[in-house]
């Protein structure tokens, strides 16, 4: 199959991701994160969130999230998200299936949650008959192309504090974010009172695996127990763990996310140019555009892509870390060719 | 405490109701259901609803509702309802907690579920990704006041049939919405295509006590199990099961509501009378209104009622099988009182 | 049907507890247990337990003992109890079902905690593969007749305590023990380090409704929002509540255990004059026999009972509140008619 | 770190299957198992297993177990195991956290369910009061390292039928009990009515990934969506599917469970040989052993392995499909060392 910009998980592994993973298989290490690998790539972390964290590495990125709202349910929880969020819409129900916690979706247009609306869901917050609110979920990148700026995660940050609720960010696309914020992941996150990160691996160039940080330390108490319990541990830990030492250590995040918001904007730019309307701002490595409807399918069999709103007749492309000008090219030839057909 | 307008269950049990009570209080019968008590309860459900159905009694309304949705539940479901829906907003996230399953919010704005909003939901029913939306959820009377007329129920039911959904209806006020219509409990429900309902008791005039009525028999199967599992089973269950046959024998339900619906209108035009503004059309036993802020607290302190909307000032007033005119009168000259002052 | 030996949820209401429940019916007065009858009631639970504790009314057995452990549950947890244990025997399985936790069960003869073979479950207790058992579950009295001593108890709690395990105490049967050893409930279960009581109503002349006491406050907290989220929330309180102020301040518990106490020594006596194989020590209510088969059928079709042991001809006999002489006699009869014949 | 006989998830990968996962590091696939290579995987297992099989890929062990639980769950069903069941003590309460289900535990001292003492919990299966056992969960090679004959497997398996149960195998280390059998994967599971297989991987060799066999397609009905609401779905299949096919087309899981069975036969007769008690029979890849108190720890140091009975100084040592018989001596000297010191 030809390159495509379906998904930034059709891609493979970046090629130094593999060679750390050949390069780990080298006898016998404990098993289930109780291994030298596994602490170096904690240590990485902690280079770039400081030392007052807890990291624990978990499989895949529905993973990630769920478990981390596990960890910061209380005895009875609800969930606050916008509509858009990957929780509410991807994950076919599994947040509330394992954590039993509702979701309470706010309406959004860009995919931000927006605190005016949140604020419904706090009215009664003292009603033992309403879903008690106290988390709120936001997605860095969120899942329509924006990214928060750093005052816009401040101010729910802050609105997460005053209402005694934590504050939980999907970060599957966050390398994408901080490449095109120009700040560290820290800045983002922990400096900004994010309590519990889910930091993607799977969808900038890693094979598997996604880490969540815990930046209010006491929400991991137990989370060992947690992540075997939720079905997230892998038995050779080593494995997924050594992906993240070049990821971190190499800068292999940057280069992935750079080329992957780099590619998207040329992508972008190149479909205006043939008079394509685009329907978000490029930020990250996501470009939503509307085409006739008649060019949809047959381009979609030339280079598979997913229809975000049929009504709207809106698709999304989404590069990835070994996208490149080319594949972009020949996918502007195509479309021209349906298009003047 | 005198008469409130706070809600249908500040109020006691129509004596009739508790007559018969006192009444099965005689010697041993065989425990959980198996008495000739509940065999006749039983009977006089399917005077009123054909033999083609199931009965099981329960303990509450959200008991009710969260047994339905688990009967109904498949393999992997979720459950669209209105944004307004009981489920949703007044049973601590208990759908999701017992279920598992994720309730999928359709904005509203009369409490009604609008089905072209409701559609976002089954655009994308077969990727595994999105939560299986598989059973609809409705309320009849809704939490808003209003009432679904026959037509309206059968639209729902054939969106759900065309789109292999089940349909449960919470009939918390079933009773209320039966003589506003002017329709039999049947001809709102099994003859429509309603698969499960939740039939009131409690809001009603009972001590306690709904029934779950499957007219969808396959979902029925192994209920016995699941109402033990989830903590509504009665062990002495003639006291429950008792109540329900009067209510239904010597039409208790029809007095109850007719009462409780014609007070509702009484209290309408004599607020309407005084110049306070109705924000709804006044159907059942449920008037919401708007009143300056000042006078909302010390009325309340007078005769409790609920603030349905702080931003709105809109108060929610509800009626009950045992309202009469001079808990009307009584209210309104407070509030004149108030409002001269 | 005439009065049986089944169980002690065959009988009815005692007659002053119903006369309660009728004298609270009038007028309104706050649901959801805001009420002053659900306060009076709390106020004669701390008049036998002390000031220091919570106290929630809940609606069936396996609701109190659910919810029970739901409170004590931590973020992962396991609960310990013996084979005969009701929460693991005859809950339908609600226990794991609703919170989620796997029950460890010990094998016992007796129907009490093995201490030595629990230990069993806690080599383990550091290492997060192991299901993590902190909390432990015991009847009191058990599901198989016995009753614990205060010193059983206590070495119990003692362990416990050792283990950092919370201690819950299923007294569906608590009255019956309490007339048996003749001490108090709190000399049973606060004083000696029970953490959370289930304390039973209904099998001792209540028409429904069990109490859960925390001494252990601390596990209390958002037990409102668990009791609703739990299902196990009744809307007219004060008729659940109300039952519980004559049953605690007339002393009707007492009335009521005593009689099934004593009527069941009568049974047990009347049994070993006709030659019957009792298997148990009669302390409580409950009398287990051995019966000929060619008699079990025929004796449960006159006065039902439910067989204990298929293998070994056991029946279990449970005597009631309004068990009389007169009952065991015609009971003593048929069974002399029956193996003469 | 040396090699160990900790466990058999100590190793690395092997090298052909190390290979395959480079080998398939090229271009965009589609993600989520919709591409070739997952489909080929498909293919070599229905090359071993007959083409009337559904196979699902997942991540790990305690997945592949509770997975294929959730996937025989009825509306209340519970599960019954032998007490040494994976499920039971090793998955940190997971099967019931995820699946809501009870488990049932059999006493076992070898690892196998008796099926006479399994009846215990059939006698009341129609009474909705207790847990409804439908489901039986054996492991092959068991967790004490012994092995069912096909007689054993087909008795229990006509136990379940004839009980209307569905059944269950643990094959984490089916290859191990395959080879120890000399038969083939088929014979050993749905050729004797086994339902649905846990087919490991990680233990034998692969980096990581299990497979689900299902034999009873009827139960693999929506099970895309179990998967995925169950956080055992990959994005980037293809690296976990691509192991199993040379783990099956170039007889990789018999290379590896060959030599691991061997080198514990090795083990065993070398201990044999310094007057080690071995305490059981050895027939896969585990070998129990009692040592002195005093040498087990510094033996642990030198090479870790887990200690199986506190209480009875057991030791359990694990070999791998990379151990040799220079690990063996190596060991053997150490421990003869120690012993002589």
């Amino acid at each position: 199959m030809k390159k495509t910009f379906a998904s930034d998980n059709y891609s493979g592994v970046h090629p130094k991701i593999l060679e750390k993973i050949i390069e780990v298989n080298t006898g016998h290490v404990a098993a289930y994160g109780y291994d030298e690998i596994t602490r170096e790539a904690i240590d990485e972390f902690k280079k770039y969130f400081g030392n007052d964290i807890e990291v624990y590495f978990v499989i895949n990125g529905t993973g990630a999230n769920v478990l981390s709202l596990e960890g910061m349910k209380r005895k009875v929880s609800a969930v606050i998200c916008p509509e858009s969020a990957h929780i509410l819409q991807d994950e076919t129900g599994a947040p509330s299936k394992i954590t039993g916690m509702q979701l309470l979706s706010v309406p959004s247009t860009d995919g931000k949650l927006d605190l005016k609306l949140a604020k419904k869901w706090l009215s009664f917050k003292d009603t033992f008959h309403k879903p008690n609110a106290d988390i709120i979920s936001i997605s860095q990148a969120t899942e329509s192309g924006t990214i928060y700026s750093l005052e816009e995660i401040k101010e729910i940050s802050e609105f997460a504090k005053a209402n005694d609720m934590y504050l939980h960010m999907d970060g599957a696309r966050l390398a994408n974010a901080a490449v095109s914020l120009g700040c560290s992941f820290k800045e983002m996150t922990g400096d900004l009172g994010v309590d519990v990160l889910s930091f993607g691996g799977t969808k900038n160039g890693l094979m598997y695996g996604e880490a969540i940080v815990f930046f209010n330390k006491s929400l991991a108490q137990d989370f060992k127990w947690i992540r075997k319990q939720n079905l997230q541990l892998l038995s050779k830990m080593r494995f997924l763990s050594a992906q993240f030492i070049p990821y971190l250590k190499d800068n292999i995040w940057y280069e992935c996310a750079k080329n992957a918001n780099d590619i998207a904007k040329y992508l972008e730019q190149q479909l205006k140019n043939i008079g394509v309307e685009i329907t978000n701002e490029v930020l990250g490595n996501t470009v939503f555009a509307t085409l006739p409807n008649e060019i949809i399918e047959p381009l979609q069999e030339f280079c598979h892509f997913y229809i975000w709103n049929v009504e709207k007749k809106e698709i999304r492309l989404v590069t990835s870390f070994d996208s490149n000008k080319e594949d972009v090219d020949t996918f502007i030839c195509k479309l021209l060719e349906l298009k003047n057909r």
